[in-house]
């Protein structure tokens, strides 16, 4: 399947999942309102895609789509926690306002509240139906908490106004970013039937796919078309935050973006399956433009 | 066992778990001092000891301490965020600075998410190890999603400053404190190896046990001792929530309490196993001060 093929079955069901949930729900609908607002506000879903090609690598059945779409509610509770006014502050994402603009705040921590614990409950779902697979989810959730994207975050505040090293930095971004990348890769070929040493391989895919997903945002947020990116250009610098671009430069970084990317190809290359559809989605988003 | 023992060895569990934690953190170990804080802060722990207690009617097993504290975290989540400016403002939790007083707000909304992704963590470690216990775990997990905590908390927010009536009320507190007591007890139930219909008992327990416990917390709210209920009394007036005592009046309520809890109590008495700590709880929650 093509990349806009995955994305166009990711869109339709976290779209038919939201619907059906405020059509059966009374007063409390508007949390939905508010949990789907986010989630369906126009997304790459990089995530979920990757979740869903790993499985295919390994596995001739369906992908079993609740997993993808908790994986794509948990990146989106991060995002509306992620842009309160007691965190980043920020008022657009992807172009839209956030969703504590258009909520309020208390609604948009409920929002973000509600995403995670839904993300859980389907994956709970899955593993009542699936037990041999408790381990996969047991790996995406932990890439959600505080050994991964939480402690990105306290990274990330911890560090603002300060001069960071690349070391750090990558550290930061590996939990913050990375984490739920990778885990997404894994869980999918957990799901898939991977064998363990395929598994390592593609911790290491995501690893450094995850990184380079990084270093290129942080570069396009300099280099970047301001409509196609959904944010201003130079936001990062304004925020004061400390980037790729702004700790080993801008040609710097794109040589470690391309040398990721390399990384990312030369790894697929050491497993001995079809690995078309994850080679197709490395490049996309090494050549990507928002 | 009694409550005070049973309080003690989950104190005792939460404070070596978030120690053993924060000892083998590097930066981010400040998120887990945060999560400890609000965890560890004296709360009666009434949710995991109603955990402990069912599950120890079924099973001569040792209780299986991760989910007491994974559902004590749960609990200490949802304070952490209702307590935060955006929420209800509040300055004081039992008597202690609130979690975003100490952290900032930034802080205390991660050690909220933190908390609950803790949780779920230490609730999908044991699904791995224990697969056929998968459903009781989701059950927990319900009770803290939109289909119970969240909803209950939107259902507050959107109900402050308005005059609801007592079904509308009940079912706000049925979702915003009942779901997880009730979970509480039925995910005891189902890993101590309860049978349906005991279950289905507990379930019914668990539902007016909830309702009785809120319809207390509502009285006291009144007629309580500020330094043992650790806020300010009249606090719900004060906020212009609408609770047990404003809708239906205090003598009202206290016949209403007490209705409730000999419910439980005849319950209690249909289950042909030793329930006497289960009485013993039930008994100390309707006679409680604090």
């Amino acid at each position: 399947m093509s990349i806009g093929e995955y994305k166009k079955c990711i869109d339709r069901e976290l779209k038919l999942y939201f619907e059906d949930k405020i059509k059966y729900s009374e007063e409390e609908k508007i949390i939905y309102e508010a949990m789907a607002y986010s989630t369906n506000i126009g997304g790459k879903r990089i995530r979920p895609i990757l979740f869903m090609a790993t499985h295919n690598i390994f596995s001739n059945s369906e992908v079993p789509m609740g997993i993808p779409c908790a994986i794509e509610m948990i990146h989106t509770y991060s995002l509306i926690h992620d842009d309160l006014p007691d965190m980043d502050n920020d008022d657009l994402r992807r172009g839209k306002p956030t969703n504590h603009k258009v909520f309020g705040n208390a609604m948009a921590i409920l929002a973000g509240d509600g995403l995670l614990n839904e993300a859980f409950n389907i994956a709970f779902q899955y593993v009542v139906d699936h037990p041999h697979h408790a381990k996969a989810l047991k790996y995406l959730c932990n890439s959600s908490g505080v050994d991964g994207m939480i402690s990105g975050q306290v990274i990330d505040i911890l560090n603002e106004n300060k001069t960071v090293s690349l070391k750090e930095l990558e550290k930061m971004h590996r939990l913050k970013t990375g984490a739920l990348i990778k885990a997404s890769i894994v869980s999918g070929a957990i799901i898939g039937g991977a064998t363990e040493e395929e598994i390592v391989l593609l911790e290491q895919y995501g690893d450094a796919l995850g990184l380079a997903f990084q270093v290129i945002d942080d570069i396009l947020d300099v280099t970047g078309n301001e409509d196609k990116i959904g944010k201003k250009v130079g936001s990062d610098a304004t925020n004061n935050k400390s980037t790729f671009v702004s700790v080993i430069g801008l040609e710097e970084s794109k040589v470690y973006a391309e040398k990721l990317t390399l990384k990312c190809y030369d790894i697929l290359e050491n497993i001995d399956k079809n690995t078309d559809e994850l080679y197709e989605i490395t490049r996309y988003l090494l050549n990507r433009e928002e």
